[in-house]
């Protein structure tokens, strides 16, 4: 039986080609960064117009809890980087679901993913679609 | 006494440490690509208007001979995800230098920097203050 960090390097490789299949050319960050300590997230993922920053979560079950410092970083590289911060979580037997940072709920420590936030989340499809979306809205501004 | 790899790994290292001085958030790819063969370039970096994907590369004197289909990889990466695609060469006591894949010479297996090549390419600021004009030149195209 496959290890839960062996299973998460392989749903991250088929995150990975779904984002290659719809057309965005995406790569994973080392998990270790070396001597370089710099913010990176686990995905960065491009198509020429919207450029994404993947912050990739697995958990056997819901709550899921962030460390503000990890929310920090992704916001931080995502805003010099100019990509769209979002974090992605894998539960067993369901798809990828998506987040923004305005999406999750503050807790004493960091953050949270709940029933109410998974459920208020995005499937791939919907936060390719929810991109081009803001693209359009990003073209009628002066 | 360091080996040309590690010494590599420093110099990448340094180099991705100077992008961020300069503005620019970036990320080293994994150097094994795991089971994933899509074409990633060595370092993606972004500031927010411009995306540069970087091939590195390392020698001890030139010329530098590269294969044909690195050029294409990258050029396919760089097209995709919306990115500037340039070779970073490092020879011993010299600063980084860059070139686009146009200013490279043809040979009958690939592409190749001789010294003429080399003293066209460009040194890292102007690496990136050629990306301010050519972004301005974007600008009042229609």
């Amino acid at each position: 039986m496959l290890s839960l960090k062996k299973k998460g390097t392989r749903f991250e490789r088929e995150l990975i080609h779904k984002l290659w299949e719809n057309g965005f050319a995406a790569v994973r960050s080392p998990t270790s960064g070396g001597s370089i300590s710099y913010p990176m997230p686990d995905i960065i993922a491009g198509n020429g117009k919207k450029y994404i920053a993947i912050e990739v979560k697995m958990r056997k079950a819901l709550p899921l809890y962030i460390e503000e410092q990890q929310i920090k970083d992704l916001a931080m590289f995502s805003n010099l980087f100019g990509a769209e911060a979002v974090i992605g979580l894998k539960l067993p037997h369901k798809d990828w679901r998506f987040f923004e940072i305005q999406q999750l709920k503050r807790t004493k420590k960091g953050y949270k993913i709940d029933r109410d936030v998974y459920y208020a989340g995005f499937d791939l499809y919907e936060l390719l679609g929810k991109l081009k979306q803001m693209r359009f809205e990003d073209e009628i501004e002066p």
